[in-house]
């Protein structure tokens, strides 16, 4: 069949809207309609260039919802009519990582996707001329059709609106699965977010689920006090605007006439900077101090921090996906959505058709969105 | 009262042997006769002036075992005769650190113990013409009394060999309560040991009691092999005699026909040297791995790694004392040893009287010692 797709010619040439082919689903896949997509930080990462496992032509996108059309041979737990979101991070609940219960990051079709490739090891678009088309991160959302792999598809409640749900294939489920699955906050707790974009104002809302007692937000732009506070952040720090270390403000601001010692129990680097996330570490408490790294740094910089950080009992770890296991939790993630617990609506602050995701790149790149969704 | 002390009289000279003058113990506060000593790196680190907190004249010494002689006014949980082992490491029961549940750093006396004195902010040990000589992490065993805040003493069932337990004190405990405490391994682990000296060994230890299925044991030096098996190591590694990097060769060796992936379930940095602590993290398995820091680095130094290591899943933490709460864990590790549970005696390779402790600091140099214990 044929669709219609913004396709990544080259790394940083903006996306074309063209007609391109698109083969049946084979064996385990799934011919999926995608109703709505996000445009997130990550594909801004990749047609950038900056991302150095980049491969072009490519459809991206990897933040949306839609219908089943069609399912391959082989697929049992699917059937047309479905509403799914894409995931990602699949969840075969067969290979050694899903059956260790310890983590998300299920790897039975891991090698393919990161080379583009379904798991049979080729692409399922192509160019009208016959050129393959590469995948993204096994979803390719950019694309009014797509084919994935049945574990990489979270089946969903049909009433749920597309063009609000497919912000948790990505952001909604990374901020909230960071602080519920990877950090485990507990009610009471003082937390920190570095960064007050898509991720980081999920960070909080998670945080505010959890909870906690007092929820810091950290940016250098003071316009996002206010969103930070519509979803629950408590303290708002601007580093440009504290006197000495950020560190040092956090700690001051979290002591406590018993507690003289300060630092935040939870700390979620949201901005990718590897000296923010070293930040993040330190200001946390020592003893028992978390930090999470969420933000995908550049490629090639690291993270550094003094042993003692460690040996004084504050924990580095990070999150893939919000550590969401996604065909069990996205479906939950909706429900919350559906009843109030979550909110997505306004955070969704541009909504455009496919012929202009272009602007969308735009205006993330101005920090004048939150998040902008395609409608097809 | 007169005592007789190993005196650090200034940075990278031998200690020098003496009478000192030792005051009453004050309010809270207890008068020990250490029985037994061991001699640890960390004396080294400070005795040797590379400890940027070091200071002199000093008593140094952290690991002994003794019998409580005198007790100030208040002390409510100990009477003379009482048999001990100081804990560098209190345990008050009464700070927010205590309290949180969440960590053995307790913070009762922290300051004052980190400049040398006693919680009154005073020191007992003075030289015959009055100087003052500071005490060391609050415990000062290299004399034959010391006086210790009650909060700072384990009490100890009184059959135990004080020339044996001492090294409870520091070695044992840290390196077994690296495994059980801060790492929380679980049987049918693999876990990798960093350093065969003496916390390397009982971490190896520690493993086996935890029912790990491999243990796996790094070092330079052949020697340590035998001594790593004694101990429980199922496989050594000789970084210098692999092909490619340790991290390579322990991922192979963790593979199995089921897990390609491959990595350490738990790695336990016992070395110190920063940049085996990035391998230690680096070896351990995507998605769940958890990496301890125990060794002491030099300072300054600074551990790095691509934030990559942890958003798949890996953890990066540090253990003091082995995350043991001194006057609750300390004691059950005692009885440990005296069920035989907990293998001591072959690892105190020498012994010596007070006056030849410096021949101590000559074997730990040489590597011809894992333990030197002085008995007084």
């Amino acid at each position: 069949m044929r669709t219609r797709a913004a396709v990544a010619v080259a790394a940083g040439k903006p996306l074309e809207i063209m007609e391109v082919n698109l083969d049946a689903p084979k064996w385990g896949e799934v011919l999926v309609e995608i109703k709505a997509t996000g445009i997130c930080h990550t594909d801004e990462f990749t047609l950038s260039g900056a991302d150095p496992e980049g491969l072009f032509p490519a459809i991206l996108g990897h933040e949306g919802a839609g219908v089943v059309i069609e399912c391959g041979p082989g697929v049992t737990t699917l059937k047309p009519g479905d509403h799914v979101i894409p995931l990602y991070t699949p969840e075969c609940r067969q290979c050694p990582s899903c059956l260790s219960q310890k983590t998300n990051l299920c790897t039975a079709i891991r090698s393919t996707q990161g080379q583009g490739l379904m798991p049979d090891g080729t692409t399922r678009f192509s160019m009208l001329d016959g050129t393959p088309i590469y995948h993204y991160m096994g979803c390719s959302t950019f694309a009014n059709h797509t084919v994935m792999p049945e574990i990489a598809l979270a089946k969903v409640r049909p009433d749920a609106p597309f063009d609000k749900i497919c912000y948790i294939g990505c952001g909604v489920t990374t901020g909230i699965g960071a602080v519920i699955n990877t950090a485990k906050v507990e009610i009471g707790a003082k937390a920190v977010v570095f960064g007050l974009g898509g991720i980081g104002l999920n960070v909080i809302q998670g945080l505010k689920m959890a909870g906690a007692d007092m929820i810091i937000g950290v940016d250098l732009n003071n316009d996002k006090k206010e969103w930070g506070e519509k979803f629950g952040m408590t303290h708002f720090i601007n580093p440009k605007e504290v006197e000495g270390s950020v560190v040092q403000a956090i700690v001051n601001l979290t002591k406590t006439e018993a507690d003289q010692i300060g630092g935040a129990d939870y700390s979620f680097d949201c901005t990718g900077n590897v000296k923010v996330m070293r930040d993040a570490l330190e200001c946390t408490h020592r003893g028992w101090g978390v930090s999470v790294v969420i933000g995908v740094a550049p490629a090639g910089a690291e993270i550094s921090t003094r042993p003692f950080q460690l040996v004084t009992g504050r924990v580095w770890k990070g999150t893939a996906f919000g550590g969401a296991r996604g065909r069990t939790d996205v479906p939950k993630i909706v429900d919350w959505y559906m009843d109030g617990k979550v909110e997505i609506d306004s955070m969704i602050t541009h909504t455009m058709p496919l012929e202009r995701i272009n602007e969308a790149f735009d205006l993330m790149h101005k920090g004048e969105s939150i998040r902008s969704v395609v409608i097809y």
